[in-house]
Order: structure tokens, then C-alpha cells, then sequence
């Protein structure tokens, strides 16, 4: 049997296989340890592997975040395509940033978009990132993208026979 | 402006969005506080909402949930329809109980299936659960279903004005 993983520590990958319009689940930890999750519309995503979206401070998210800045992006693409990000929130309420980022599409979540004195970008730095993709030959889902995570066993890893 | 955000109070109704054969993204957290997700396949699920998984002992997923066992499932189904469950996790190892929920599919996660010294069902009981709908006439995506939460403020609930 062979373990089929292959680690890549090329960051700019995430930039290749996330797209601006994709949604991620977004999860941050309450108080309470309680892991809560959210559909969340990709805004930017830079070489670095950041990916942005716009929210606003009232948020039940933005009251999570304070207690605690850590979050998981879970993307699921079309037909079995899988990507975890870990990453750390900062908040962003520079107006110049704001505008590079925004299109009017946003309004359906931001009321009042630009204008609204409350919204905000949140910046999401990436920790850490695997992806596992469907196998049509094999119908088994491979993982083949793994980046800044010494952990390595995982049940969901390709296992070829 | 009306939020339109429907509670309800039936937990089988996550029976009824949730099928058997669903990817879930099952978020964990590691003792470092990392928050990590990785596609699992949904089982089985039950009338109180319990969803259950196959898994082994010795995945990284079992080490997280030993240091804790709060976990979040985010469900991203077709067109712009997701569901994030809060929950609990419980393991079981009765053989009976393995045997109901396995399919030989599952071999492609599990080596040598239920011969498998290590094979165990990961249940996850329901805490809380939401879930957001695309909503084609508006083009908006509408927060219709919220349980066992308190907090209900979310920049994703649909707004109309």
C-alpha cells in the first residue's frame, strides 16, 4: 500500500485553486467552544494565500472573532473537490481597501454597502491548507495538497493498494 | 426592512436536508486552538438530528477530538445551499452497531472495513443547526432555519426592504 500525499509548500497553490465568488464556510469558536459555521462569499484572495471577505462589526461572526481569531475556510467545489484553510482574522476598515475589493453584487449582504458605517473586510491569514480532490479512475478522494501542518495521518488520505 | 429568519424548533427537520451520502467538511479543533475540516461522508442519521461517520482510531481527526469534542459539520449541497451543524462527538465500537450503517463503499475510507481492528462510528449529536437557501427570485441567500441558538444576528440573513 502507498500512502499518496504530496506536500507542497508553495502558498500562491490556494491562489490557483480558490476563485473570488467561491463561498466558504466560515467557522470561528464561541465563547463557549462552540464551532459555528457560515457561507461566506470569497472577495480577494492574494499570492499569499489571504483570502477576504466583507462583513460588518455587528456580526454574530465579528462578536465570535473577538474572543478568538482563529478560523477554518471549508470550500466545496463542484463534483468532490475539497479545501480546508486555517487561518488567523484581522480586520480591515481602510476605505482605499474597501473599494479595491468591493462590486455591487455585495449588497445582498452588506445593506448599504460602501456606505454602510459598520462594514468591514476580514482578512483571513493563512496557517494551514490541504485539499483532497476526487479520483474518477479510482473514485476515491486523494488528498495531494498539504501546507503547514506537520500532522500527517488522516483517514480521508488516498490509500492505493 | 423585515429579516426574515424562520426558527423552528424540529430537529428532525435536519433529517430531511441531509442525506445519506452527503460530504460534510467535520471541523475539529487541535490543542493549539488550529481549526481544521476534512470531507467526511455522511452514514447514517437519526430522528434527533445525530449524524454518524466511519472513521479510525489512529486519524488525526481521533487525536484532535480527544482533547476536545465539540465539532461543526458544514454541508454544502447543490446551488448555493449550505448547513452548518454544532454538535457534540461520541464514539462507538459495538460491532451490531457498525454493521447497520456500513456499506462496502466505505473501504475506499476504511482498509479492510469492519475487519479493521481500528474502525469505529463517529456520532455526532446535534447542539445547534442553521441553514441558508439560495433564493432564486431575489438572488439572495435566506437564513430559513435556526435551532438551539440564541444568537441571531448574521450578516447572511437575508434582508428585504
Amino acid at each position: 500500500m502507498e500512502i499518496e500525499k504530496i506536500i507542497k509548500r508553495d502558498v500562491s497553490y490556494i491562489q490557483k485553486i480558490i476563485d473570488i465568488g467561491d463561498v466558504a464556510m466560515l467557522v470561528s469558536r464561541s465563547d463557549y467552544g462552540v464551532l459555528k459555521s457560515r457561507p461566506m462569499e470569497t472577495v480577494g484572495i492574494n499570492n499569499d494565500g489571504d483570502i477576504y471577505f466583507f462583513t460588518i462589526l455587528s456580526s454574530e461572526l465579528m462578536r465570535e472573532l473577538t474572543g478568538n481569531s482563529q478560523v477554518n475556510l471549508s470550500f466545496t467545489k463542484e463534483d468532490h473537490d475539497y479545501i480546508s484553510v486555517s487561518g488567523v482574522t484581522q480586520v480591515i476598515k481602510k476605505k482605499t481597501d474597501l473599494v479595491r475589493f468591493w462590486n455591487s453584487r455585495y449588497e445582498q449582504w452588506i445593506p448599504d454597502g460602501l456606505d454602510n458605517p459598520s462594514i468591514i473586510l476580514l482578512k483571513v491569514s493563512l496557517v494551514s491548507a490541504e485539499h483532497w480532490r476526487h479520483n474518477t479512475g479510482l473514485n476515491r478522494i486523494r488528498q495531494f495538497f498539504s501546507i503547514g501542518s506537520s500532522e500527517t495521518n488522516n483517514v480521508h488520505e488516498s490509500i492505493e493498494s
